[in-house]
């Protein structure tokens, strides 16, 4: 048993599918995982928008950010041959049927698996993302605190 | 003495060229080395198609991600400045009046030094691949298997 | 203490700037880190040209190459949503704003904070990149001194 980090600056659906498969892959050998999301990656921990919910105080610079980024993990484009969308879909029509998980099914064994997933606060600030709008069940940290886990860590990944 | 090992997960010809470049300097240097290929970086082990050979099963939606892919590594794009090849045919002019070797010469270079490469079979049946497509002389295997060899290495490069 | 390496393939503004933000995190935790400039990421060392100065000797297709290359670390583009330095721009407005340094700032607190600072010659070749070209205060080496620093490291990134 060791311990893995993995920064996930990435929002591309397949990178942040990789991400999750090298994640889930170490936790289920037992060893401890840190995802650690910063900038675009930050999109893979958005949760469906509550209607309901008092909007967040943000400047109008942030509002075109977060206004621009996915609003859920299985809205995230592909690296390559996105084509607006209808590349990722036919990945996932692809993966379905070799049963391969998609992105929310992978975050979701994450989860029950017990991998320690962090938001970078300082990223949320520049992409004007607030922890409302983030999933439940992760916690908020800067740089040092990655360095900490990556100290202690035998295999640390930049995606 | 040591290990490293280096996922190619992209198929950019300047991020397949470099991660060439790190495995085949450490394998210089005596290191045992592990290239796990997967999604856009299994472009790097296609082989010519042989025009004779029977097609390989593949389901219409694996049909149009692989016939997308480049079918030859001297034929994948640059992740800058591409230009639909035409920046990767100017940067090839220059490599070569410098005398740095292509990603085929390079590739060629590693099999010699024994690098181990893998090619990910979860992504071959996303991206329709099969075996039939990549060159000889590579493994098979999945996630389990990548982090088996890096619990080993002391460099684990994500490129 | 211990030590920390990173590659810096990437030419993107956000990309570089996780870079200096890991590197000067980890130095300022008293850290030794080397930093390994690479392909696009030479342009984070451009300096101001200085008009007076005599042209390097190249040749047409590295004054190509060269002459797309962003002139200066403050002109890197987005990985995302850049819309011709438009996103840049409001980027660095909200980083601004929330007391986040540029790439210009964060490089310069590397250098005072020891950071060693290594320009990939190979790179600088293959792009027409002179050393009177790049700041001051660097190093210029090949794949060799990169790998024995990432021997000595006990966190290696390419980003």
């Amino acid at each position: 048993m060791s311990k893995k980090t993995i920064i996930v600056f990435s929002g591309d659906y397949d990178r942040v599918m990789a991400a999750f498969i090298i994640a889930n892959g170490a936790a289920a050998m037992d060893d401890e995982v840190t995802m650690f999301f910063t900038f675009w990656g930050l999109s893979a921990l958005r949760k469906q928008p509550n209607p309901g919910a008092p909007a967040a105080a943000k400047s109008g610079l942030q509002k075109v950010f977060s206004g621009m980024l996915p609003k859920h993990p299985e809205k995230l484009g592909l690296s390559k041959f996105n084509f607006a969308g209808a590349g990722r879909m036919m990945m996932k029509k692809v993966m379905k049927s070799e049963n391969v998980m998609t992105v929310s099914e992978l975050l979701e064994t994450a989860q029950e698996q017990g991998i320690k997933m962090i938001a970078c606060t300082m990223s949320m600030d520049v992409l004007g993302i607030g922890k409302e709008e983030l999933i439940d069940g992760i916690e908020y940290a800067g740089v040092a605190t990655y360095l900490g886990e990556a100290d202690e860590a035998n295999v640390n990944l930049f995606i």
